[in-house]
């Protein structure tokens, strides 16, 4: 496997060649700049009035099959600006010339207006432009600061994946142009296994499986990012929320209930009007003067249940969670199925401790969070999200100096894969930001830890200590799931919406073998049995066959599903079936109704992910 | 015990005998109105300069005792309208002058603009006035339309109040004068009972219950009418939503989740913004040029849930149920502790179903409303809330008439005392209100239970039918509790903050003997014991004597209390202290640790209201 250097340098080196392709076929052709992103590259090609359409990747991509074939060298070599200029004006592409120009003209300042796209492609030096890199591989030359494999044969396995129109260096003033997206890979496997996924992931979408299985819906009545949830995806909400919330329950937290809404004054003490307040809604009372906002976040809310009473260093640490919903006021364009919306329920906590408290606290909560992700079948690693030397951040260095070290211990602690990153961190204070990787390997941000020395003092939040003097508590702040909404939008697609029996809305399906009046009764009461035990089920005894009974509960993927008609009537006995991937078998061995609606409870209180029949 | 127009007659005596004596000792008096109010009486009085204080009361009563000595009769005379306004000026009473010169003037038509206290005061005719009637009692004459009793000694037995200073006729540009309130009773027993009821309600009073019993809190940083609860409240709050939706959940509501905020596009399609859109918090998103509003009911977001599939005659009913904070623009003046909020949390829910479906839903939620208000040990009845023949109600006479008997006939079936009353309806179709009685004696609006055939057909909700003809269901409201804040304001009070086991935030506290280790740890082993099964205890090792510890513990009014030492270690057995309403005795026997819990623990989830030990 080659480092990531390499990768990206084949990458770059198949936007090249991408270049090169178009060039042969579209000799008119005039290039914008063609950077490597995530999973690949682009290009950006004007070809005037020709537009690129899919049905164009075939040729193109077999032109770029000739080009890597001959295996041509890329060569590396320099020109003046100057010269480079008169090199871009005699080849007719105008983009080039223009970048080259602003290049000149403003000497490395320029730096600062282009993009790193951009600049990755032209700049060859660093503190002062004097000359400019080029690479040319057989008949296409590119300025460009490289660097590139050493022939066009080391490209790897690429494809081309898509073509949208963007505007020249984003402004839409400028020409149009057409961007070529391909991914590319170091080996045709990988490039096949990642394909793989995006099919996998577009089978799985949450937004299909949403409306498939009946969990949410979106109304044009009520807006934009503002979901509804159906009763069968309010199940896995609260089946998620209850369980998150139990395991700090075992560590004494206590939950409170705080309104969705409060005077701006709030969020001035607290510091986030300043920073954040244009990202707020804004809520105006019709009745008085007051001027409201929605909360965007918990915390301030529950320093006011702090304060309300008067405590001592033994009453810490004191331990609030709220399951509520917050309000951000994103960008219509921005917003997206669950994974980005405006109503955003947080399974948030806050803890008020005592600064010898906090090692203890956090663990705790790292613990919470490592069961959660084993639950739910998430392998976890941790980001270090510490402050980096800009001003946005309130509060001394020292006190953050400290917290950040003090995170990063119990991280090591806990036994987390960790990375550290400046720059990422809350303006009050350093994180542990949680990234889970879900079943089709991709990885999402999820949970988080924040520790806090700022909103404490701001809003002169004390405690009296064992010498009687006044002390200020640290907080911290953690939510295990992040937004619920975010995280079903992961889970759906984790689990391709074959939910394991504790999320799973429909727990049993029970399908009666006819409809005559004694097996409808049997059914009913086996129903009835189910839903006094806590098993969620629910019947079918239309009159319908029983093949289409079945798969009309396979629709819904239901872990179980029972047949009931005279011999279980007799017998007393069922023989579930079982969800595929729940077994290695679908169908299990019979067992008394009781027998199974038990093993069905139990399965969902202990969370298992696998059938035990 | 005298009939409610007796009564009346009696109060508005008595108002006469406080302008009789207030005549006497301030005979410069200029007299207002002086109507029967709720549980007795005012009069408005214009002394110039002279404040009346809490402090004249005593001799303002004498002189008021002294005239019902007397017993003077209460003697009715007529004047044509031009002799009342010549007696009128001629005893220098301007106030009475400018009520019958607008009486004159406008002749029967300003009946609308006084007031009904007003009016009560003067009009003896109806369609014309000609004449107005008087009363004299001894030396002092009022204008009146009565009846009195028959002579001062017939007043039953009063009290003065409270003095306040209004503005004469309700406003502000207009002279101020002193309303002095009694409060009167047709006997000394009934006004010593009421008496003792207001002590008793002051006593309870939930705001410092509230606080004492550190239930939620305000801040002035958040908001007037925006509570926030705390550990101890919210688990008031929990238990009684979780309770009045296990409930439904027995009859087939599932649970929905919509978010607080929708674009007022909704509320148009519902009909509710033309009704009440000036009593709506705005929200304004500063990203987009989005109008929305916060949700002050949730029946339109429900509707969007069930538009979302394609539901068949075999689907219905479907029910949803939610319990959600909605936001109402109240007045801040209008607000106070719970009893009236901005941020109102009902536990909601809506059944849609078809015609002949009806019956059985109300009376399942009947039986839900009686259950529950059995467990509160609250006694009920309920209004039958009907329209009137004002046009502000949508829907045809048919409709409503046919809704209205289908709630009197569920009422009936279900053994419910009821009364009905015109123009209580909502606008979209009547309703039925539930009214609860609280331990001393006052009635609380709790509970409702509303049709709507309005909403289906302006959402064009349908439901394909038997025949696959397209029908539009029916609606039905319902919230239990009703506002969760309002109700616990209720039930607080209703208390007194003495709540039984399965709503006491604490149930059990543990008290140590002394602070050696080893009985340290066995408490907290104990305390372990308890949450572990779902017992809410706490433990108070502190270094303090266990008088002490057990007297802060009756502060908190917790159910049980066990005093752990070296005797429960060596022993295992407990002897709890009960809290004295729960029981005869206050002690009882010795039992081991685990049967202790065990009890607890069976007491608060079958919501006993008495200590089964």
């Amino acid at each position: 496997m080659p480092d990531q250097d390499q990768l990206h340098a084949m990458r770059h080196s198949s936007a090249h060649i991408l270049a090169t392709a178009v060039q042969r076929l579209w000799p008119e052709a005039k290039f914008g700049v063609g950077p490597v992103v995530e999973n690949g590259f682009y290009y950006d090609i004007d070809l005037g009035d020709t537009m690129i359409s899919e049905e164009d990747f075939g040729r193109i991509e077999a032109e770029m099959q000739a080009i890597i074939k001959d295996n041509v060298p890329f060569e590396r070599f320099e020109k003046s600006i100057d010269e480079a200029i008169q090199w871009a004006t005699d080849a007719n592409q105008p983009y080039k010339v223009e970048l080259l120009n602003d290049l000149k003209r403003a000497g490395t300042t320029v730096a600062k207006d282009l993009n790193a796209d951009e600049l990755g492609t032209i700049a060859s030096g660093d503190a002062q432009v004097e000359n400019v890199s080029f690479y040319r591989n057989g008949d296409f030359t590119d300025l460009c600061r490289g660097p590139h494999v050493e022939s066009t044969g080391k490209v790897g396995a690429f494809k081309l994946q898509r073509v949208g129109g963007v505007y020249w260096r984003g402004k839409d003033t400028n020409p149009q142009m057409q961007r070529v997206y391909g991914v590319a890979f170091a080996t045709p496997k990988e490039l096949r296994q990642y394909l793989d996924m995006l099919e996998e992931a577009r089978k799985r979408d949450h937004r299909k499986l949403g409306q498939e299985l009946d969990l949410f819906v979106f109304s044009d009545l009520v807006g934009s990012g503002l979901p509804m949830f159906t009763p069968r995806g309010t199940v896995i909400r609260e089946e998620l929320a209850n369980f998150t919330m139990s395991m700090r329950a075992a560590y004494g937290f206590e939950k409170v209930w705080t309104p969705h809404i409060t005077k701006k004054d709030l969020y001035e003490a607290s510091g986030h009007w300043a920073k954040f307040g244009d990202k707020l809604f804004l809520v105006k009372s019709q009745e008085t003067s007051d001027e409201l906002v929605m909360k965007p976040m918990n915390c301030p809310h529950h320093t006011r249940i702090y304060t309300s009473q008067p405590r001592s260093y033994r009453d810490m640490p004191v331990r609030y969670m709220e399951t509520t919903t917050d309000y951000r006021d994103e960008k219509t364009g921005e917003l997206g199925g669950l994974n980005r919306v405006r109503a955003l329920t947080q399974d948030d906590s806050h803890v008020f401790c005592r600064p010898d408290q906090i090692e203890t606290e956090i663990n705790n909560l790292l613990a919470a969070a490592n069961e959660l992700y084993k639950t739910v079948d998430m392998s976890l690693r941790v980001r270090l999200s510490y402050r980096d030397d800009s001003d946005t951040y309130l509060g001394s260095m020292e006190l953050w100096e400290a917290a950040q070290a003090q995170l990063k211990s119990a991280v090591i602690a806990n036994d987390l894969t960790y990375f550290e990153q400046a720059g990422e961190a809350a303006f009050y204070g350093p994180k542990i930001d949680f990234m889970a990787t879900d079943a089709i390997g991709r990885e999402h941000q999820v949970a988080t830890v924040q520790l806090d020395f700022v909103q404490p003092q701001r809003f002169e939040l004390e405690y009296t200590a064992e010498d009687s003097s006044r002390q200020t508590p640290v907080m911290i702040h953690c939510a295990l799931l992040g937004s619920i909404e975010r995280f079903m939008s992961v889970y759906i697609e984790h689990t391709g919406g074959k939910f394991p029996v504790w999320t799973a809305p429909e727990q049993v399906r029970i399908i009666t073998l006819n409809q005559e009046d004694d097996t409808v009764a049997f059914a009913t009461d086996v129903l009835q049995q189910a839903k006094n035990m806590g098993v969620r089920a629910s019947i079918d005894n239309a009159g319908e066959s029983v093949g289409k009974k079945i798969r009309a509960a396979e629709l819904y993927k239901i872990p179980y599903t029972i047949v009931l008609g005279q011999k279980e009537m007799e017998g007393g006995q069922v023989t579930p079936r079982i969800r595929k991937d729940l077994v290695a078998s679908e169908e299990s061995a019979a067992l008394p109704i009781a027998n199974f609606l038990q093993t069905v409870l139990a399965e969902s209180l202990s969370r298992t992910l696998k059938s035990t029949l």
